[in-house]
């Protein structure tokens, strides 16, 4: 027999009765039945239950094992009575009385349960976290994560791709967050950076004529901790094609990614790619008050501005004057309840807003009603004209923001997420996407009037170098993202692939040749040497198995995470280096007050 | 019609005459005969012969484009004339006669040329790699090592193992090697490390119970460059399992490999693994004078020192007086001539032994005759001797070294290596395996005496706490390579799970229970909780594929390696950091004389 085990702890059913046989793995809960010792004995793979009483010769010591040993047992399966059945457990048919016993690996008292559900604090966790995978739900979490990289791969391959591994100590790569910096041995004072995604890797892989790229590719940003978010490493799903259009970029990574949502949503309805809405930026803001609206939410705001213009609502009327200004409407279909008008209004000012105005429509009696102080102060006519524009009637309500879009926008977006949610106009269990497109290419800062990139550097102008000519801040992208109840799940883009409309872009956003060619040498260089047009888009691994595993905190869905502090708890990392290394990297720690 | 191209230009045949299509792709060749011009396309998938002559409206745009420009035509498939196929080529039957043109990527002068087989220095290359990588050569290494990666993946996904990802930017982890270091900004002067293997997080997945793991792990090593040695990362496969025996690990690894060598060998035979011989440690340095032996290479050293002792040839009888000596001797079948003999003495003598002693039997017509100085310094008697126990006859020689082994045996194992080089004894096409196993736990430094680990300290001894009683020098581990054609592709190790016999493991060899405890705290930590009996291996990839393409030098079979000084000349990596970015991190650079 094998020296550990004849099967797994989720192998032995009826058809085993009799057999003699042996398992290894953990005690998972221990039961004294007076004289009989129940154990349930867990692997990865499930749980057997192994009995014990004081005619076998292995009981004296089985009496000593506690929660969480490791162990391995010889035994003999018996049939459970018919009552004890346990049809929710593979071997639920069946039992093993031991006959033998090893302890394999003993257990001190345990900081943390494997069974049961009580919740530790996180750095309790972290620092055991070898007992705190244990858990089922970790367990689970981490084998999603495994399969759903793996169906990725798998589906890129289908699609034709390759998977090429690009390098991890590198040059820095400045696209908008930190780099980690690792010091050179060889070259005192002198730095690697770690990737902070193979942006342009992968460009230089399309140059070299590879056609089609992918990479589950680790990228590594100094990012300050957030619970979305590693402050250290995180994966993508790379890709880079060449010789596509946007859309060819879209019929490749939509059904990838939708494949992945069926096959591991747990039958939650996933909408089909050729559904999946592109929405132009610039709607998006307009109708979500986000680039990453949750469509769950059927609500779309409008902008009911005419309506206000001259009224006698005052506030809104003097606001409308200045330019720029615009009031914004959020229908609320079944929110007619002064009640709910109350509380969203309450949630607007805890959001830092002076409140918003609303409008609910109730039966009275004899009719409908308008009612809510905005609407006696605009009339009836007016408050009519905004409810038929909205489509709107009885027990309904309609939310108004004004000002300047941008000052509004993100409470607007905020509160048609609660207001969603709240109503249960929402859809649960579902996964829906919509392609945010047109991106514009520069933003401009408000304060000093200076353009910049509005995302990263490396899109091509719709309409190339004619574009540029004219209005930087009318130049929108090919830059695109996708949306999936409400996160950005993938960013991409066709790439500026021409050297002169590159310096060009960059000209406009106030780099000089010089600069492009110190920052991006690499891609520029090889765009003089035949760059095919090329596109792709990377998507976010961790935020993905999130969303599948219903989970809000990206550590739920790592191994071995970081906590927020960007520390490991387990293994002591960062740890103080020794003199020696330091005298070898060429570097001096300055003492911090 | 798609905007780049209706087919990939390894697509049109015959079938296609009379359509019309779109290609994009590379210019790979322009031939001017006289009037027409014929350009041979290239992209990832093939080449298509494309023509024009002043009958086309492109004609004078086509005359302009040059090597490497990437370009886009429409025009007609054609069939070739009979005498104008080729059937080298899929698209061998086709051409097509351009009627429009679109430059996409215009290149300028090329630094290397992309077309035909001139050599070019290596800065050139990885400077201008993605046009070195546009070669034949490099696009067919490149994607046969995304293959061989896949194929890796998918037989460990048949054989019941999950991926999962562990740390990279992590606490330092010793394992012989210099970490590189990544200093934390959000903790000034304290560095993570970036892991030299998941050796540890391996371990620890198996105590978090994941019973079967595997990755394609990169791993980093701050080491001195050499040609087959990446100087900053390199990948292997990466796999444990909890509740084996060392043989299940062969077991699991040996199909894996042998099927990978199968599939990508292209038709050189790959030894069966139940026919892959397990050698001790001891044996292996007896037998070929390395741990790595290239087991195409038949001939097998012996120990020959009893036919020495007190013989005539004072040399070696004087040699044998001392204690821990030994004459050994290596086989030569059919290297039975004077000048064979004196060329192997002169490379011993490179090599910087004083020489080596040979006898080769020749035939003298009335019978065998044993020539050389050796022979005739020992006499007839054990010459008879030692030709029977080596199974030698007339044609062959044999050579001798003698000293203590360690003196001798590296030079011996490449002499074993010229042997059957030159004289044709080791096969070529074929792929000879071996698994080392019983390496000792200890070595004993010649010097100062002391004992350290002899490999990794991470190895279950053979004999537990019981045998580490004993005499350390005489404890095996439960520890092996696996060595295929001369190198090691393979190293793993039944792992020590107990702590108290890893305590008394590192007691031995000098470090206090502290000192474990800072070093491999989280593992020890883990120990204690329930830690399953487990072991694995690692398997280095980038040597597989080196082997596979015949290549050796492993910047052949990296996309964007460094340059032996550690330099990323095409990144221009490592680099000066800013002052600000050395701010951040709490960092001085120290002034190099």
């Amino acid at each position: 027999m094998h020296a550990y085990r004849s099967h797994t702890c989720a192998a032995l059913t009826a058809a085993n009765v009799g057999e003699t046989v042996r398992l290894s793995g953990w005690v998972h809960r221990v039961r004294d039945h007076g004289g009989v010792l129940f154990i349930d004995l867990r692997d990865h793979y499930g749980v057997t239950q192994v009995l014990c009483d004081g005619d076998s010769a292995a009981f004296a010591e089985l009496e000593k094992v506690r929660s969480e040993w490791c162990i391995r047992i010889d035994g003999t399966v018996k049939a459970r009575d018919a009552d004890l059945v346990n049809p929710k457990l593979p071997t639920g048919e069946i039992e093993v009385y031991v006959r033998e016993l090893e302890v394999l690996g003993r257990a001190e008292e345990l900081p943390l349960m494997v069974f049961g559900d009580q919740e530790y604090p996180e750095e309790t966790r972290l620092r055991y976290r070898y007992l705190d995978l244990r858990r089922e739900a970790m367990q689970a979490n981490m084998t999603l994560r495994s399969d759903v990289v793996a169906s990725m791969r798998r589906r890129m391959w289908d699609k034709g791709f390759r998977e090429y591994q690009t390098p991890i100590i590198t040059a820095s790569s400045p696209e908008g967050a930190r780099d980690f910096l690792v010091p050179s041995r060889l070259h005192p004072g002198r730095f690697y950076a770690l990737p902070q995604a193979p942006q342009q890797f992968k460009q230089l892989i399309m140059v070299s004529g590879f056609d089609k790229y992918f990479q589950i590719a680790p990228c590594f940003r100094d990012e300050d901790p957030r619970a979305d978010r590693s402050p250290t490493d995180f994966y993508q799903l790379d890709l880079e094609m060449s010789f596509v259009t946007q859309q060819d970029v879209f019929d490749t990574i939509a059904p990838v990614l939708a494949g992945v949502f069926q096959e591991f949503g747990g039958g939650r309805k996933v909408d089909a790619p050729q559904d999946w809405p592109q929405i132009a930026y610039a709607d998006a803001a307009k109708w979500y008050g986000t680039d990453k609206p949750d469509l769950r939410n059927p609500i779309r705001m409008q902008d009911c501005s005419e309506h206000f213009r001259g009224s006698g609502f005052a506030i809104f009327a003097k606001l409308l004057e200045q330019e720029g200004t615009e009031i914004r409407a959020i229908p609320a279909p079944t929110g007619g309840s002064r009640k709910f008008c109350d509380r969203m209004n309450a949630f607007a000012q805890k959001e830092g807003l002076p409140g918003m105005g609303y409008i609910f429509w109730r039966d009275q009696g004899d009719g409908m009603e308008a009612a809510g102080p905005l609407a006696k102060n605009i009339g009836t006519e007016r408050t009519e004209a905004i409810r038929q524009q909205l489509g709107l009637g009885v027990g309904d309500a309609a939310f108004f923001l004004g000002g300047k879009p941008k000052s509004f926008e993100k409470v607007a977006g905020k509160a048609r997420d609660v207001i969603g949610a709240e109503l249960g106009l929402t859809e649960t269990d579902r996964f829906a996407f919509a392609w945010i497109v047109d991106f514009p290419i520069y933003e401009r800062d408000e304060e000093t009037g200076e353009i910049d990139f509005e995302h990263n550097p490396f899109s091509m102008p719709q309409g190339g170098m004619e574009a540029l000519n004219g209005d930087p801040m009318a130049v929108r992208g090919f830059q695109y993202d996708l949306a999936c109840n409400g996160y950005e799940l993938v960013s991409g883009a066709i790439r500026n692939h021409k050297p002169e409309i590159m310096l060009k872009a960059f000209e406009l956003a106030g780099y000089g040749a010089d600069e492009v060619k110190a920052r991006f040498g690499a891609l520029f260089n090889a765009f003089h040497y035949g760059a095919p047009p090329h596109g792709g888009c990377a998507a976010g691994i961790d935020r993905i198995v999130m969303l599948l595993a219903d989970e809000a905190n990206i550590r739920e869905v790592m191994m071995f995470p970081m906590n927020q502090r960007a520390e490991d708890l387990m293994m002591q990392a960062p740890s103080e280096p020794s003199s020696d290394q330091l005298m070898e990297l060429g570097l001096r720690v300055i003492p911090q007050d």
